[in-house]
């Protein structure tokens, strides 16, 4: 083993076996509620606070500390746990992620730390999820983690909510003068005296910053084009959230009482995780950044174009004050004690869909070096991992030593060709018969998320979830393609059903793969800052998804202008994509190729620091299924317990 | 002093006193910041859990258990706050409360819990609220109470919207057949087997209860009875909320997105503190009870006429999952260690509008025999008192044992005719100058708080908040016409600028009022659950307001015959009205009479257990100001201290 093995002695006290295995597997749920917390993993007292019995919020400040119990101050190995496109079958993504730092962590005894993101409360009652893992890999209390958890998500729609909320009622009904009087009321004296804090940026923009401290001093002018922000109404961007599956929310009109004078316009809700608020937490790397990040958000154009944001609302400290708490990771444990930072959130089909920059740090400062943090990315590797390369590490400076790429023989025979899988129904027999000639169709899915993944320049290790219905030729099939794609390997796991001990082998093979990419000297982006953003939406659809071009509709013509007149041209791409395909076509299973890839919007997150195409037009709020997960989940009254979740 | 003096010394032990009072009071903040919460109180391990350093959640399942402490397992003495109607220049209630149980805890020594409502962040990004008190009596930290706190507010406002969202848009779009096989689905057996637990309390109330465990029993008349609500789509009553004042989510057009196929319909939100799920909240008193509250809440009538409720909709058990840490109040303590529990929210003149029944009582479970629980209700005593009465002592079997009601000099000036004060102008001279007059032309305000509040058989004990620009005289004059209006007593008070010290004599008033009032034996309700709900809204316009008689719109009309047919006319009466007048009419000050209060429509809440009366026609979402208080909030990113709360 490597020299992870002989430090760190103290940051595994807190690791426990798992002695108590049941089988079958029990509801998750029941499992998962044996457990408590683990202790506190090496950090001082000031590092966290308890948020109840079992999980604990991490300081955002111990992202920037190194770690002081190794010789160079060096932080522990990074890797991305990604997967295939993901099927209606369930890939297994976070209880490999869970599974893995289980067996890394408690049965080969290196520092581990697993990254996740907390997952939305829309398909927690919805279709069922399983973002906490499952069977014997889950991190633990589950309910907890699936319900409120620490409030992250609660936090950002109530920042998100009140930047919507924000001044635009009064800049119709009032002239320029009263507006401003309003704004920056005389005092006592008769004086205006200084302009807010919350002013200054607005001021320094318009260039009246040398008159910050006396708002008395600007001509009549400057007034107006202080106090009036002409937010060209007919574009506003900025849209409100709600955390549940509403879709009757997806188009609304709003203003349509007497008391807003006819100010009626059309808009609509996004899930609170689509919000640009989470991808700044999941970019930001303190709270500094977080403020001038929040600040920079665009809410609409002028009637100029010029950007509004929210810094020109005056809502900045606010929207800051509301995020405070939400800016550190949740630390919660898995059901073998290992550590888990929960941050950030889903959806990597319309949001950025990875943990967060701020925990990844921390774990990497907790298990210092030789220790391993695994980090989810959303969804397939087209668009979680792309991002995760494209937007976190640009981000962040921090080079992954490897990947691991999720599969099962079910997924992949579906992504060959197999019958089509309807949640409810019965399955058919292709899938819990051998059938290899199926398998090695569908295997094209995986191996080009493997090629993909190598052009980043990190090593690849497929993990293969196995299930009782798969036959050794089917892994085999899936093995001898991983290899020669480029894996530096491929394992077979069981965590869902024996914990840890079921991904030794793959852990062996992921400490492997970094340790041989000790400088992750390879890595490299594929696109600069520097190319425009048709180019760079190009270079992602054909060198990534294999489309043989990009078609821009009116509307994405008029906005790539737009932004790029703004000055947000050199901003990176985060693609708003059907997860179940490369493509856009969410039935195009496999490894298609040779398709346009039809761009119909573009949204600017100018604060997250991301430019989003959205990829042909689908919901950005997802509706509830016919019956709802919620039939099932209730508290026992008895006991207090929740049950149901899954 | 009574013999509370002599028990629960244990209780005591946390008590800390004020040693280091500044003069002149600093910003609310910068005071708050200095202390940590307090010992638990005498709560076991187990009854509470912490959330953050500064604050825990106590179980819901205290508030069953009689302290047993004392002899005999009996509680403390109960005693409600409130006050005159609200004016612009603040009466400071909350702070009242808060000094009070500083008084009494820190320097009468007396056990006291005060029970006080969680803020809304509506009003504290609007206009500055102050609901954590103010100056040296202050909730600690305040700019934790004054945002997320625990998240109840945020846990409301997911339960609240899970259930707009819920099936509705399904119904609409699949036939009887098919919605049943998706409600209860073949499983690999081909058969349905029993139904779930979500949907027996539908069956039961089918008249299918029998068939529980075997959904292939149902007709196929039973099948379409039981999978289609049949919901009356323009009656739908159930509206989304938002814990923001957003103005033009008022009056709302949803449904519009092409994916929802046209189903449109004319909906609103209110701000989340108003949602019937905060009443459920604060009028519950254990997860069984909140089970069956949140159940038993009505979305809409069918076709036919009949409510459609929770139950009907399969949700409840997702509801009581949602809400199952919301039920726990939360700990907090004030400047002077004297315990707060926080639980259920403001805007009595839309909602309830007061603390919780289950932090009532579990704090007069804390404090024991001999020892005080203050709990506020919210804005004059004409709804927030009225409410604490009808419904909360209604539900809660509980009997107050005295009642505070407080005043200012310049409120009362206010409703004796003076000049209109408007945020941000200076002040008239009217409010900084002796005017015995003004004075006493205003106190019949306050005077009938106390006559309508002896109807009650509680008696009143006056507090008033000292203002430096007060004169004596006018003290004289509102103490005097308090005496003859049957007040026990008029103490005034100097908590603001001195903590707890500046209450004391206060403290020893509703000590004083409590201990010869034991047993509460005068205490009575104004009218019965027998009487109809013209006859309760009546008995309250005529006997409290002083209306001389009450008008019903036509819609009005009709609400009242459908609740009545439904089975709903024994509820109680939650009056939704201005807090500003005893009338309809906020701009009658003083103590208006002869009257018509117009009812221009009405809402059911059958969970919290009110029918609701919309008196007149006002918004249930604020909105905000042209310059809201969110421009003066932020963060110092070099502390991590939330800067600019009030």
């Amino acid at each position: 083993m490597g020299n992870g093995q002989s430090v760190n002695a103290a940051k595994r006290q807190s690791l426990r076996k798992l002695t108590d295995i049941i089988s079958p597997v029990p509801a998750d749920i029941d499992v998962a509620q044996r457990r408590t917390i683990a202790a506190a993993c090496g950090l001082a007292e000031d590092d966290y606070e308890p948020y109840g019995r079992y999980k604990a919020k991490v300081s955002e400040r111990v992202a920037s500390r190194k770690t002081d119990t190794t010789s160079g101050g060096r932080g522990g190995y990074y890797v991305v746990v990604a997967g295939i496109n993901p099927t209606p079958l369930g890939e297994g993504k976070s209880t490999t992620t869970i599974g893995l730092a289980q067996a890394m962590g408690a049965h080969l005894e290196r520092p581990t730390v697993a990254c996740i993101r907390q997952p939305s409360m829309g398909p927690t009652f919805g279709i069922k999820g399983g973002a906490a893992g499952g069977g014997y890999s889950q991190v633990i209390p589950m309910e907890e983690m699936n319900l409120h958890l620490t409030g992250d998500i609660h936090a950002i729609g109530a920042a998100n909510n009140l930047l919507a909320a924000a001044r635009v009622f009064h800049e119709l009904t009032q002239k320029d003068e009263a507006l401003f009087d309003r704004l920056c009321p005389k005092g006592k004296d008769g004086k205006r005296g200084a302009f807010a804090k919350s002013m200054r940026g607005r001021l320094e923009r318009l260039g009246l910053g040398h008159k910050r401290d006396d708002a008395d001093a600007l001509t009549t002018e400057e007034r107006a084009k202080f106090a009036r922000l002409d937010i060209d109404r007919e574009r506003i961007s900025w849209r409100r959230v709600v955390d549940m599956n509403d879709r009757f929310l997806r188009k609304i009109t709003i203003g349509q009482s007497d008391t807003e004078k006819g100010f009626t316009r059309e808009t609509g809700f996004d899930i609170t995780v689509a919000s640009e608020i989470m991808a700044v937490l999941a970019m930001t790397t303190s709270m500094e950044d977080m403020e001038r990040r929040l600040g920079a958000m665009v809410v609409a154009p002028d009637v100029c174009g010029n950007p509004v944001t929210a810094d020109d609302l005056g809502v900045t400290g606010a929207l800051l004050a509301l995020m405070k708490d939400a800016i550190k990771p949740t630390l919660m444990q898995t059901l073998e004690g290992t550590p888990v930072l929960v941050h950030a959130g889903p959806f990597a089909n319309i949001a950025s869909g990875n943990s967060s920059v701020i925990a990844d740090q921390i774990g990497l400062s907790m298990v210092g070096e030789g220790g391993f943090v695994l980090t989810e990315a959303g969804f397939g590797a087209d668009i979680g991992l792309e991002k995760f390369m494209h937007l976190k590490c640009r981000s962040s400076g921090l080079k992954p030593h490897a990947a691991v790429i999720v599969a099962t023989v079910r997924a992949l025979k579906l992504h060959g060709g197999g019958p089509a899988v309807t949640p409810g129904k019965p399955l058919a027999e292709a899938y819990t018969r051998e059938d290899v000639e199926l398998v090695k169709k569908g295997v094209a899915n995986l191996t080009r998320h493997v090629e993909n993944t190598k052009k980043f320049g990190v090593p690849v290790v497929v993990a293969l979830n196995v299930f009782p219905s798969d036959t050794a030729e089917e892994h085999e099939a899936i093995r001898a393609a991983a290899i020669a794609a480029g894996a530096d390997d491929c394992v077979l796991c069981t965590h869902h059903a024996e914990g840890g001990k079921g991904a030794t082998k793959l852990g062996e093979a992921v400490a492997a793969a970094c340790e041989k990419n000790k400088d992750a000297e390879e890595f490299k982006l594929l696109y600069p800052d520097s190319m425009g953003i048709k180019e760079k939406i190009s270079k992602i659809a054909c060198e990534l998804y294999r489309a043989k071009d990009v078609s821009f509709s009116e509307q994405a013509e008029e906005k790539i202008a737009m932004f790029t007149a703004q000055g947000f041209a050199s901003l990176p791409i985060c693609m708003a994509k059907t997860q179940y395909s490369f493509s856009h076509d969410a039935n195009l299973k496999g490894a298609p190729s040779g398709f346009t890839l039809p761009i119909g919007d573009l949204r600017c997150s100018a604060g997250a620091g991301f430019i989003v195409p959205l990829v042909g037009a689908f919901p950005t709020i997802p509706g509830l299924p016919t019956r709802p997960a919620y039939y099932e989940i209730s508290v026992d009254t008895k006991t207090d317990r929740v049950v149901g979740l899954s």
